[in-house]
């Protein structure tokens, strides 16, 4: 049996729905990585799943709507209602997280500086990475900057492929074609190994939903388990590296 | 694709954390039980795992403290935050329903009738019924109460089958011996059908999580996954039948 851990009364927050069901994944990663044998050794969690953040991708491609003020809304929500920090397992509305950090008062991890952190800890020798991400992740260069002051270079799909990776978010969100999404984004690590990525982020928190990550095709970085290690971390007394 | 939905504005609430792994199964539910294509056609959703709530079968048999309290905070906190319902996917804490109903403005969802009301409808010719819970939740009363007003009788497991399901609730909480855990519930299922039990109850949100639906020993009732569509049937713009 584990041993019984003092837990300080320290709540997580989640700014989710982008979608909910990798919300959901996100809450069960902190789940397990909290060492406990009942109920009341884990840590509390408050979730906002709001479905009503506009879509993020959209925002930075297209000019569609922008779902800073609902995130906003949502942080202000999970702040009021106790959260000690703020989680937000969505890389692409990472673009905004400077303007959450300015609108609220609690501190905001960052998933994507988090991952970085991790992939330089992990493989110290590591010069290019892959990434798979959203359309709006890759064009806003969200991970290309954290790397690039790591010294890392990030490798992406070719068009194509990248479109296909769209096309696989968007089956995902909507529940279907689970196995031929799960082939395609094997089939692109492959390709992006092939081109001198020596790992490959899944920064998207749709695509560990599809990835079976006991057999990874390459060295994988999942953002979403990264970030609940983090939350779990401050959650047992940790600083939270705002 | 599925056609798109008018979403009213109406967020769930998930009085959640006993346990965690629990909330997150409904979570899980709800989400599965949406017709989405997007994440915006999604039901906002708001859970707070409060895992500091005490015990509910200790609160029951031993005194233990009581939980109701900190139900109640809880409650308030989703209520403040915005929610338009409250569920609660803990089978035992239905026994402090009605005071919960009595401290809050918005309606709770009774787990316990929702599963009593598909009972009759997806059998009405059921007269016995097995049912798996936790001692406090066998002690109280709770199911025995809601099913005898619909005229069923409810068949538990004797005593040493009945420890046997409290150990496997808290094994599933620690996340331990799952599959000695899958296959004592398994065989206990079996032994109330041998009793006359027509169908069986799985009634601790715990029990779901180990035992796989797709091939069930016999007919089976998953009152996360019932509580699940009355909560879904609220947000699309049914009335709480509170």
């Amino acid at each position: 049996m584990p041993e019984k851990i003092s837990m300080p009364d320290r709540i997580i927050g989640i700014l989710g729905g982008m979608g909910p069901e990798a919300t959901a994944d996100f809450f069960r990663e902190i789940i397990q990585l909290t060492p406990a044998s009942r109920d009341q050794d884990h840590i509390p969690v408050l979730i906002y799943s709001n479905t009503r953040i506009p879509d993020r991708t959209a925002a930075i491609l297209e000019g569609g709507e922008d779902p800073l003020p609902l995130l906003i809304d949502s942080a202000k929500v999970l702040e009021r209602a106790g959260a000690g920090i703020i989680t937000m397992p969505c890389n692409t509305a990472h673009l905004y997280v400077e303007s959450l950090r300015r609108a609220t008062a609690i501190p905001v991890l960052h998933m994507i500086d988090e991952t970085v952190r991790e992939l330089r800890s992990r493989y110290p020798e590591l010069r290019s990475v892959g990434l798979l991400a959203t359309t709006g992740t890759i064009r806003a260069g969200i991970y290309q900057s954290a790397l690039g002051a790591a010294g890392i270079a990030a490798v992406v799909p070719e068009e194509p492929d990248q479109d296909r990776i769209m096309a696989v978010i968007r089956d995902i969100k909507a529940d279907r074609n689970r196995d031929e999404a799960r082939r395609s984004v094997k089939r692109i690590c492959l390709g992006l190994a092939a081109q001198g990525a020596e790992a490959v982020i899944l920064g998207c928190t749709e695509l560990p939903l599809v990835l079976d990550t006991k057999r990874p095709p390459c060295p994988l970085l999942n953002p979403t388990r990264i970030l609940a290690q983090a939350a779990v971390k401050w959650a047992r007394g940790g600083a939270a590296d705002d």
